[in-house]
């Protein structure tokens, strides 16, 4: 095996059900990359270090914590502890089953003393018992009778090396848990910690079921960091032993330790009840539910195919179970980004939940609704009204050290209410868009109307803030944050008038609502005359160009080899933003300005950024360049499964791997829902003969088959829909629509920056 | 006394050659505010941290040292510490004595147990010496016979309280000494340290003179820390102990313990064989010579006649001895800005050497010239060409830690080319214009060619950077900036042409320096059409206005209060930054423009900056608003002597002091040097009778004598000059000539922002 592929795999094979994620850290403990464990939501607080501070600069950071790690359980075979490092590895594989819900694993090990055993374990993270993890876990000797010693293990505050390099970070991380509680009995343990400064309380626990030939010895004991059952057990050829470990986990801020460790054992009494067999069966119909929903298929590609249900796989374990928490950047599959949550969340992960498990949708939006105080608190302390939702962040306090890149992104605010008006138009829900997302929108809809503001002429502007594009900041009407703006305060003014009851109790009154819409239909849009083309923001276009033909591959990503300074002033561009405003408010621009613009901006798009590729495609797609998007569309879906970024190791894209659903759906299906109205326009690149995926709007689910000029949508399930191809309304029931798709001709695909350019995907050998 | 206004008065009393710098502590070392002794240059190093990094940003920050403290002198009276928080304090008073160049201090004390004494004390920080300080100090008991002990002390690594909150700086400065030599004997003792990560090395000396009744005992001792001597003495009534201590002080980044030992040994023997009424005699020549070039005198208003010699007296001491170090933004008066030097000095500070002492100017100037290597490494590192001079730095390295307010603001460079030109304009120093000043030129000249591009129709833009107002930040086309740059190139290539060796020696052809015409012959300023002003940078009166009426006194200063986002987008001004373009650039505006300008900007400066008052004294002026000029004088002059800004404890404001006599000079005066030629356009305010000062140029002294509609012009010694008195070209030769001073009505003075005027500053009573 590779074991220097460890940090990798472990975030590829990691397990989650939004709630717990654990990453796929092989059972023995050792070797391993970057042990993780995580509990959404479970964060330390550390200092956030300024040489010159500012006011309104965040004070404290939060970092995720590995938590009490229960993946662990040591093998001694003979003596000789399983490890893949030394012995002899004759074979070894892991499944990650996108179906069942399970990481297994087949490992055929022979010792340096020459035993010879096979180990298959195989683990989930419960989807439908959301404390609870399990792993079943057999040995089988392939030679004579062997002593087998195994340890299944609660280890809390394992040691792991840090990336950081600020001492106060990696002290607050290096130990993180403080124990407050052990106890254990028979086959059963519990450990409670707590974080030394945030101060919240966790508490895991584990039980186990044996089954092993006779003469079984078991031991518990527990440490402050450790619980330990020991099993010596001696197996004799043909026969093995089996063991099923369960864990729960549990945390709060506010709950006891004797309030946490029930909790914990609770959830534990439930799994030994359901039983393995019962947890793999929940398992798996939850899945079928899943993919009956959300299934992608694409033929003539079979590398995609994986792709794109492994992207769809880890989207759902990231959100399926959050339940009011965030979706962070890296979901709960490693340590990157500190665990912070961020607009991709609403921009790119929350379309994909809303078509496929609108439920964890809401779920995710609701974590946002639970925050507005502190979004209020934010903007009050910045001079805005409204709320001002924080760039970065794990429980909803701003954490971003670099305001310009951080706070000044304010866009956030407008992708949170997109996603919401996104969520309500998709399902209908009225106590959703009463209860919560009419606030979210009037809060944030305020927040646009304080940060702008109309000029002499009338046209209203927002100045000084930051777009998506991080090579670019602090700029005045960036067009991207102004259309969705726009959007925010339009939509913001419809949900109070079909709520007027929650307008008055946030002293919404017709004047406020008035002045959003002046402010929505005067938003001013920069435009380059000479050249046919928007500006990212005012003046853009009239900014060097950077020097691409200068800048050697090894530069890339290039905020590791320039400074701000000379990123922020030249026409760069990290990652799609005006071309990202062209898919999201796609009914801003005609087709023409839509091909102009796609080829201005793709020429000074570096994709620096995981955020870029999927986009690119969204929009190659709609103006026809189909072998471009099919290129960028394999970029945003192997992101993660080729480590493209090089950082896989501290957790998987989950905005890249939704992505990759946006590039087929959006691109090749054409998908847009521009004023809750659901279009199609779909057209497919060369190499695919056929692709098919589902989604749900409104209560029913409904399937989209393209192939070659054709394309067929059909009602699954729920009442008949409306929906448009291309300029054509069709009505959608079970017994199908097939609608022709018109031929298009772009003229020649655009450039890239030198060395840009994606990967030539070549059509699939057999083709 | 007010033992509370210690720090205070520590800097306001501090004295120094531009070399060494003390501040006015008391003898005794105790009460003291925030004791301080500095070498220009000498300074300790320490990590900056970041919470988010970036490419480029400075790694290590650079703090002034408090040095060996020699002005330690403790007296004990019959056992009791003289002490003035304990006892009575008869009579004190401390003189800051502008001719003679000392600090006198008379205090008349009795102790706790009644014993009266009188004490005298005066020092000096000579100017002509520059390695050496002394103090003379004397002792009279008042009552009967008094047994006196007195302690004069060499005191390293003295406790200070640190203002910062970053441990990893307060850990570098608490201790920051390491000893590596003591030696003493007889009344002569040297103390050899050097710091712990800067690797730079000191010395301090001190040798002693008694002048006592008999039956003397004296002891002298050193530790790693601490050199005393030790005097105990009967002194009768009638009599006094007097005590003369010479100290010597020496730093070097290279030289050897012995190498400095010897050095600072030298100095003393110098400095005792001169003697102390030697010391004195030398320190007021030198003086006399610096008032027969510099003073100034204003009749009508004797607070700030003293206020505009007091300002002058600390420029002096700031700049005199230097000698290729910087003139740090605090002089060496105190801790402030951490020890370093910025833009304040070519700007504001050498203007006012450049005419009243040329030399420092001189020397300031080839500080920069030394630091060209690390300018042009750094401009390198940020992908640009030429030379990036670093905004705060006390050995010429980049010590910003936040670039949109410093390594963007890159006017620095301009304004160092600027203070060059106008240098060399002054004193016709062809040699420095050849060694130093063409180099310093071109390079920067270099940099601007590549911040800078030019645009679709030939305009030349520099987009991306900050100007002078720190309330707005990287921006494009800041016309400060922009109007700077423009004359940069033209001189740059101006020089070049006049020594065409140092070009070819630079790689400098024709086409470069074509290309240097051509970018600042096209160089865009932006003009708001609409409103008939400028803008301080492109779309500046397109932001929103800031909210002055609803800005409570208390929150200013704003960026205390107000993040930096709310700051930079709307249209607010900390200080002068279009309207000290019109001065320093005022050759690219017309009157008419001028006064729409300063009306316009006036309205929207907060002055929560030092460096600004004394620009809109000095424009308000030209647009004849005499009054309002008279109160800008006012507020600048007064800075440090009222603590305008509550932070004198830190340090006198260099750039502000010197801006008293630009406003003066520049305001009142109207001079002018555009193209390196002088030009004045006098007229005073109603309060003042009278205003007379004296300048150098091209080596010849003369002076302005401005009274009621006359200005007179005559010239002190050297050869006749021209000058321009408005439009007339004027010849000035020892008889003089009497000019005119027209009428202007300027019809009603501007506004500013709500509770920002400054403070009108009534006609002094008796007039």
């Amino acid at each position: 095996m590779d074991v220097d592929a460890l940090q990798r795999t472990e975030s590829t094979f990691a397990l989650s059900n939004g709630h717990i994620g654990m990453r796929g850290t092989l059972e023995e403990g050792e070797p391993r990359g970057l042990p993780g464990t995580y509990l959404n939501g479970f964060y330390e607080e550390h200092e956030l270090p300024y040489a010159e501070s500012g006011y309104g600069y965040p004070e404290a950071g939060q970092t995720v914590v590995n938590v009490t790690d229960g993946k662990i359980i040591r093998l001694l075979v003979e003596d000789e502890p399983l490890d893949m490092r030394y012995g002899e590895a004759v074979a070894h594989e892991r499944i990650l089953d996108f179906r069942a819900g399970t990481l297994t694993r087949n490992t055929e090990w022979c010792s340096p003393t020459g035993r010879r055993v096979r180990v298959h374990t195989e683990r989930l993270v419960s989807f439908t018992q959301r404390a609870v993890a399990a792993i079943r876990y057999e040995v089988e000797p392939l030679d004579d009778d062997i002593q087998l010693v195994v340890q299944s293990d609660l280890l809390a505050n394992e040691p792991i090396d840090s990336d950081t390099s600020d001492p106060r970070v990696a002290a607050a991380l290096q130990s993180p848990l403080v124990a407050e509680f052990a106890a254990a009995k028979d086959k059963h343990a519990v450990l409670v910690h707590r974080t030394r400064v945030s101060g919240l309380r966790m508490a895991a626990g584990m039980d186990h079921q044996l089954e092993t030939p006779d003469g079984l010895r078991s031991n518990i004991h527990t440490e402050d960091d450790l619980a330990r059952l020991t099993v010596a057990v001696d197996v004799p050829k043909g026969h093995r032993l089996r063991l099923t470990k369960f864990l729960g986990y549990g945390w709060s801020a506010k709950r006891s330790t004797p309030a946490l460790r029930a909790q914990v054992e609770a959830a534990l009494a439930g799994a030994v009840q359901t039983g393995w067999e019962g947890l793999l069966g929940e398992q798996r119909r939850f899945l079928d539910e899943f993919w009956q929903t959300a299934d992608v298929e694409l033929d003539g590609d079979p590398e995609l195919q994986q792709a794109i249900r492994f992207a769809l796989f880890h989207v759902l374990q990231a959100g399926a179970r959050g339940e009011s928490r965030a979706i962070p950047g890296k979901g709960l599959t490693g340590p990157g980004y500190d665990g912070h949550a961020f607009w991709d969340t609403e921009t790119f992960v929350l379309p994909v939940l809303t078509y496929t498990m609108p439920g964890a949708a809401r779920d995710a939006l609701r974590w946002r609704h639970s925050t507005l105080d502190l979004a209020r608190e934010r903007a009050k302390q910045l001079g805005l009204r409204g709320a001002a939702f924080p760039w970065r962040s794990i429980n909803g306090a701003e954490c971003s050290a670099y305001w310009p890149a951080g706070t000044a992104a304010f866009h956030v605010c407008a992708d949170i209410a997109d996603a919401t008006s996104r969520y309500v138009a998709a399902t209908g829900d009225v106590a959703f868009d009463r209860e919560y997302g009419t606030e979210l929108r009037l809060e944030t809809a305020r927040l646009w109307r304080s940060v702008g503001h109309h000029d002499r002429r009338g046209g209203f502007r927002i100045d000084g803030v930051t777009g998506p594009d991080e090579y670019s900041a602090v700029a005045d009407n960036n067009v991207y944050t102004n259309l969705m703006a726009q959007r925010n305060l339009w939509e913001a003014a419809d949900a109070c008038e079909r709520h007027p009851e929650v307008a008055e109790r946030f002293g919404v009154d017709a004047e406020e609502i008035a002045a959003w819409r002046r402010a929505a239909d005067s938003m001013l849009v920069p435009y380059d005359e000479q050249l046919g083309v928007h500006q990212q923001a005012e003046d853009f276009t009239e900014h060097l160009d950077w020097d691409f033909d200068g800048t050697p591959a090894a530069n890339y990503p290039l905020l590791l080899n320039y400074p701000y300074f000379d990123l922020y002033r030249k026409q760069v561009v990290k990652q799609a933003d005006l071309v990202l405003a062209m898919h999201l408010r796609g009914d801003a621009f005609t087709p023409a300005e839509k091909s102009r613009n796609f080829a201005y901006y793709e020429a000074r798009t570096v994709r620096d950024s995981s955020l870029s590729a999927c986009t690119q495609a969204v929009l190659a797609a709609e103006v026809g360049h189909l072998q471009l998007a099919y290129d960028y569309l394999a970029e945003a879906a192997l992101t993660d499964l080729h480590d493209v970024h090089n950082n896989v190791r501290n957790g998987l894209h989950m905005a890249s791997l939704a992505g990759a659903w946006q590039a087929v759906v959006a691109g090749f299906g054409g998908l847009r829902d521009h004023g809750g109205e659901l279009s199609f326009a779909p057209r497919l690149p060369a190499a695919l003969t056929r692709l098919a995926f589902r989604m749900c709007f409104r209560g029913s689910r409904f399937s989209v088959r393209i192939s070659g000029d054709q394309a067929h949508y059909r009602l699954l399930d729920g009442e008949p829909l409306e929906l448009m191809h291309y300029d054509e309304q069709v009505t959608v029931d079970g017994e199908g629509v097939t609608m022709p798709v018109p031929a298009i001709d772009a003229g020649d695909p655009p450039t890239q920056p030198t060395g840009r350019a994606p990967s030539r995907r070549p059509a699939p050998s057999g083709k």
